[in-house]
């Protein structure tokens, strides 16, 4: 069954998301219990553009000049905008949004169970705790090391939970890119908030509008011509490289051999890979799930992980982030010392009962749900090598005149691929979580535009 | 009933601490139901200071020379491995700890309940909730505007809510005081976290260990002599002004009077005052419980709270910070908008359960409870201007001599006043927390010490 048109050409790495997107349409998508959205984009929602309230009164505080920089306008608060100005003029138009994703599927009882338990104990004299320990409880660091990196070598002490990956991305910002000289990289198109966090520490140049990048920021190309992997030859060197795989918005997962090739590149370069594993249930088969399954690559990555897809965890907050002892400064100082630092300053650990959930998705009862919530969902029947997203072509036209297109003739909102970087230009995103009536709601629509 | 002899000379800001210590031991303090414990100190219990695992590779990547300049053996680990030493010696000892404040009893049933009850409704459809706003749920705000801010102008869209205070306080770091120029002053002594994630930040000079201070810092000295609140005609124009009353570890509440005093000079100088307001559930009376109590201070301030102090929730971690659409840059740019921005980039909100934990201590049934707990600590019948905990003067002696002397022969833990600030010397903090019977038994060990 095809359920987009010939002219909608869906791309991936391996062509894993054009198979899966061509046969299945969304529907076997949508079989998952436990759902697993895409990721908050790091932009504001709300920010308004002129001051409504006018005082006289002024400091003489200086604003931070790198907040500036960020775009005002930037995706999602636009798409906001466009979706109530259609809305407006639609008023009685179903409008399904399948562009920011998030999830919408209830949460296994035995994980909700845990975290009530966890919850009413704290009423009790024996079940009350305060302050825990700002790395994560010692039981559910041992439950992540050895059920996600059991003989990679990574241990209990080399991972720090934290509140989800998001503030995780921030804080490394902090221990790791804060400093006059760093230079970073990044997938283009990539999710926001690498860029983001960069350009408010001060790492990145002014935006150029006519490239659409920051300066000083090295973008790595990813499409269709590539497969969605950059040419590393031509990838200046930089010290930091972050990559997201599978990846957001591409929906591509990075080979076996495409990661021991980023490995060799860092390793070569002395660079450090931050890598975003927030996708890692969507892959299955030989296609990694962490960055750790690569031969060295402790000497040169930290991985940032996260309960939200996993567990449909993105409202109760709960990642966890690695980082090796083997992993160096130049000066042999280790990266995970100085990490340690900055969560025990400005953080105090996630939530005791988000972590009492935690503990339960790695139960073996709660593993059992989960893996089956995965298998479910089919994907290895099509090599296991997508995200649940899909990234649509289309050649030789403009993101947001596709968006315009598709949102003024089926009221279904999309996300424009140039809100991810300039390579993302000629794309749209479609999620491919909702509910799974309003996604088999919008491919009818689809159907009946293109067909 | 005098607990400490006489040349244990309490101090506070209007003499309320030592009438509270001397009269009534600690066996008043501890008549709390919700706990109220001491913030958890932003400094790093667990750097290790020799890289023990040498692997031959290190990256080119240089490390953050900021956060190089933070001192390594810092307070707290330290006071953990005299506690350790000492336990070794006197394996028999039963040692109590009255150092590192931790909220210790349980929470009120009716806020368990209503987390528990959020937690299992995640498993169901109409219950479920995945990204919530980064700024938190709009009950939330509204209700903390109402209940903390009603008659003072402070709307539910100036109320940001947050994992926690400490995490506030960094983002605060990143918003409003990086920046190449920007200076800060906090009281001495002070919380620790201030200072140092301004360090790391880069805002300040290297450690001068003669005067025991960080370069490019304003110092405000709080002691007896100045009833704990600087002398701001000798104080420095700096940019940020951190001020935290209750003071953690003074334990002085600045009055009404001192206050205005403050706002006038913050005004001034066109500062921004960060106002820590932590213990404000420990003060009555006329005291302020917010700095926006003054007029004027909606221009010149922003207000860290936490639920930690206020219902136990030290470990369930929530907090809010306030940052009033009045308060501008020099350049009339809103702060607010800013901070959003910051919110939205580095943090995906609290965790949905324990907002409906924090909604819950702001129902009627809630506050209720909380109220009577406050009421029944009995602070009011010392003018309620102190926090719980005492700050002992020991004119002439070293702060560590002081702890060591009565570690060794009491077996009880404190902490040393010159780990807050210089001006902290010669004091030593008694925590007023710890079960009941623990603190009386200390109470007992100080008298045959002191006799």
């Amino acid at each position: 069954m095809s359920v987009l048109p010939h002219h909608l050409v869906a791309t991936s790495l391996s062509s894993s998301t054009s198979n899966f997107f061509a046969q299945n349409s969304f529907d076997v998508v949508r079989t998952q219990v436990v759902s697993a959205p895409f990721r908050k984009m790091g932009v504001c929602k709300c920010v308004a553009t002129s001051p409504t309230e006018q005082t006289a009164y002024k400091t003489q505080v200086s604003r931070n000049g790198n907040i500036a920089k960020l775009q005002a306008g930037y995706l999602f608060p636009e798409i906001g905008r466009r979706k109530a100005a259609h809305m407006l003029k639609h008023p009685d138009a179903q409008v399904i949004s399948l562009g920011i994703g998030d999830t919408t599927e209830p949460i296994p009882e035995v994980i909700t169970s845990a975290m009530a338990k966890r919850a009413l104990a704290l009423s009790t004299v024996e079940g009350y705790s305060g302050y825990g320990a700002e790395q994560g409880e010692k039981q559910l660091r041992a439950r992540l090391a050895s059920t996600f990196y059991g003989n990679l070598g990574i241990e209990e002490d080399d991972i720090f939970v934290s509140d989800g990956a998001k503030s995780d991305i921030s804080r490394l910002q902090v221990c790791v890119l804060f400093g006059s000289n760093v230079t970073m990289a990044v997938q283009d198109p990539s999710y926001p908030a690498y860029v983001d966090s960069s350009v408010i520490m001060g790492q990145t140049g002014q935006f150029q509008k006519d490239v659409e990048k920051f300066g000083k920021i090295e973008y790595m190309k990813c499409t269709p011509e590539n497969d969605f992997f950059p040419d590393l030859s031509k990838v200046s060197r930089t010290d930091i490289i972050f990559f997201c795989s599978p990846n957001n918005p591409t929906g591509s997962a990075a080979s076996r051999e495409q990661l021991i090739q980023l490995v060799k590149f860092a390793k070569d370069n002395g660079s450090i890979i931050i890598y975003d594993s927030a996708y890692a249930m969507y892959v299955s088969g030989d296609t990694p799930k962490s960055i750790f399954e690569i031969p060295g690559a402790k000497e040169v990555a930290i991985e940032t992980a996260s309960f939200s897809k996993y567990a449909g965890f993105t409202g109760v907050r709960l990642g966890w982030t690695v980082v090796p002892k083997e992993l160096k400064y130049s000066d042999g100082f280790p990266v995970a010392k100085d990490f340690n630092r900055i969560v025990c300053t400005g953080f105090n650990g996630a939530s005791n009962i988000a972590q009492a959930g935690g503990l339960a998705c790695l139960s073996p009862e709660g593993l059992e749900i989960i893996v089956d919530t995965f298998t479910s969902l089919g994907f290895k029947v099509y090599g296991g090598k997508h995200a649940p997203y899909v990234w649509v072509h289309f050649p030789g036209q403009s993101s947001w005149d596709v968006f315009s297109e598709i949102l003024e003739k089926t009221h279904v909102v999309t996300t424009p691929g140039s809100g991810f970087g300039p390579a993302g230009e000629g794309f749209v995103r479609v999620s491919a979580f909702g509910h799974r009536d309003n996604v088999l709601e919008a491919c009818r629509r689809f159907k009946e535009l293109y067909k």
